[in-house]
């Protein structure tokens, strides 16, 4: 059963995403893949947003470029801890997304990575669920080890 | 009734939009005005969005700073036409919010004015409403015309 | 008879100006297309502007670059709704453009969407038509109810 | 016992952090500040990030204005989920906080929130220390509730 | 006769140009002033940028905030040298007006000074009108060696 | 004998500035051409701006980018009108030249043009040389006129 | 004798350049002050720089706002360390100088620090002088020893 | 013995600091090369940041994109002068390490060069080893007497 659940805004975010699956992978963590609009389809991230908490999700990544509203718009719906991941999908090179994602007004917090570090986003995730999930925290410790050698 | 509705983020925008006000009175447009945040309350935010076209609105005015999801938030719930506005709540003084309001991604459009131009929001109502109601477009003219000596 | 006209401010613009007008296509919006410079044929500009209402035109978009000054003269010559659709056209990559076409002074408007978001230029449209042409509306309408799956 | 610490770059920050520990309070969620500066004391703040699981930090929250190393620093020596505060503490109005600490390379995640939004840190720590806290869960929840209405 | 005209946007402006004034006295050189928007009164801005060259006008100063179009209006109606002298009038401090001033397309040339330069726009004007003044030529040349010392 | 200097900072510059190069023949304009840096050779430089005005030289073009500091260091040895022509030669893609160029401090004017303008450059250059000179005035307001078709 | 010479543009920026007198005697190394700028008086500084060397001078700090040439011409002219120091002079809050004073083209370096940042200015001086004198080293050791308790 | 320490945060950073070597080797200048992550390696930039000054190291240079946190974390352990090196790793091209490296809080000095000019970073260190060691001097003198021809 997934613990993270990965949201991208647009079928051509996919390329740009890979490496947080695969970190996520690497990580032994369960993960689900949606594609979904904050702007075209509305309807479907609230479902989503709304549902996610009993499906088992419990921290969700959301990526986007441009005015970048998908992070924003699931952490309106849900209390889960969301991280933001800008996409450099424009002309401006996610110089918008960054500040859209990391401008949220107070009360509804998101987590915002660099621009395009999908892998960031997954480690972020394993460092949140390594709180509760003693296999994440011991894989996690082990990937930063390895890392820093 | 209402032609026009002003949103607004938070209860201390209301200064920044009484332009908007002011020139919608003064241009005999009837409008009705919500604080609603599209972060904090998105089921109210929906509802409105969703019911608007019912209750006779035909444009919708958005303020909001900082990563300003408000008019795209709108914009995804409803197909009236949703006329963004740029408030500058932070220290980035708007660029963030002119950003996300005016990078809106395909699909979805909202039409952007200047950081903190409320009047212009509310002439921008005037133009778009005036194709269609013949009192808007002489009162809206008048106003260029008077505008221009 | 055109609802629309697009105005470009070059030739080389026609590329980037694609997407919008195949979505006024796909929405059945009749449109007409012209290649006139704010800065090198502001005579031409000021006599289409002044001519375009009679003519039945009821939006205007206006695509440029750099400094970007065709959607605000355009706007400054007529009271019909002028969208502004600024084009990444130099180093800068539209940023120039962006401010130019959004930060319009008080007094005269102009709906500015993203840097090169010419289908969303086309929708803004739509959504502006569709307020009195019950075809555009259902078209529209439509259209958003597609994507939205 | 402090779940959550507070580390600031200098005493000046004070009063932009205080928002943060106004939120921690009303959640419930017990707290220690520190007053460490990356670059002017990295050995406290290494013996801090190294020591802090050990005594029960959970979360980590990190204010710095300026080329704001502290997350960062504090990541790079812990694996604890670390969250950074941009503060707009010179004359870039905190545009070189956010992009110091939104902008890390991969392999050391930061979660930023946006500038000088010290309330969105608490709400962010209260989300994730809600995974595994049953008290914290519920505060956060009726603390969400109670804003959206 | 005037040598120079200064065009400024807004009454509002005119404490921002005054060193350009000042300036222009102080070097000898005959002037006159016009408030005058490119957006607000096109035509107004087209009778005059028509009509300046036969009245003796040899440089021609605009003054403008935000998307600062008036250098480039009158640009495209003359042939005069036009200085754009950009001002800090909204949120973003003159960042959009020096875009918008400096980043004209090719074609139609502005000659762009300093944010709120209005002391250097003067001077421009005098350099130029020095190779063709004497009198100008031996004020300009004094005042630059005295500053010098 | 030229009556137009076109500085560059560096070989690589050459491609850059051509299109400046031709307007100038097209418009019948003398000039002759210095690879010369600013920072590197400022000796040079100084030998070339204390005796321009002697040569018969009335405007001077200098193209830089980076730091840019070409044309203001011209402008500081010489009081003939400078033109700044601002090269996109690093990563900021000229947004470093634009500002060197055209934030001037108070005292030495410099005609700022827009990043990579060269043809504009020259123009501005032809409409400051037709104040005095007929042939090139007739040259400037032909070519002006031809565009305008 | 001086071993630092502190040049600023304008009389105006002493109040600025103050840390960085203060932070100099602190440390107990000598310098000298001197107001000169690089575009009004550009002789004055070649003067100087050409003879720094000689009169004993080992590092000069060069203080300057908008596009900020004072660091880059006095390192144009002397191949001792040249420490920039941008100001935030303007509208742009010395995002100006930071670029003009940092992005120098290769061949002539300067040392640039934060904007407004005089102290670490001094203490840069300090860094470099400690190389090869014994007591700067030892008061720049203990100061660091100090701030870092 | 080298005189020079060049870190670089990445493998992948080789290829921009390769100037910076070449120019080091002209100049006679010997140095070390470390591949050293400030993020994800602090404990080894630590150990070599201490020993650096034992070692005779007496520049460091240090180059980093993104967040750029490597000249900052080695400065706060050592008291030698440290050159910062900005590459354009992301998709910011070096806007976020130029701000990230130049805006260091007050106390911790780091010597900033412009983004991706490795040149100019071993000339600064060139310019400061002048001051003690006499053939760096000669070497560094003729160097920029030959490019000054």
């Amino acid at each position: 059963m997934a613990l993270v659940a990965l949201l991208m805004g647009s079928e051509r975010d996919r390329e740009a995403v890979r490496p947080c699956l695969e970190a996520l992978e690497g990580l032994g963590i369960p993960y689900e893949v949606h594609v979904l609009s904050a702007h075209r389809q509305p309807e479907r991230v609230r479902q989503f947003a709304l549902g996610a908490k009993e499906q088992g999700i419990e921290v969700i990544i959301a990526a986007a470029g441009l005015s970048a509203a998908l992070p924003g718009a699931v952490a309106a719906w849900t209390t889960l801890p969301v991280i933001g991941l800008p996409l450099a999908a424009g002309e401006l090179r996610g110089l918008d997304s960054l500040l859209s994602i990391a401008q949220m007004p107070a009360g509804v917090p998101v987590a915002c990575v660099g621009i395009g570090q999908a892998r960031n986003a997954a480690l972020l995730a394993a460092a949140i669920l390594a709180l509760k999930h003693e296999d994440i925290r011991q894989a996690y410790e082990k990937y930063r080890q390895e890392q820093a050698r």
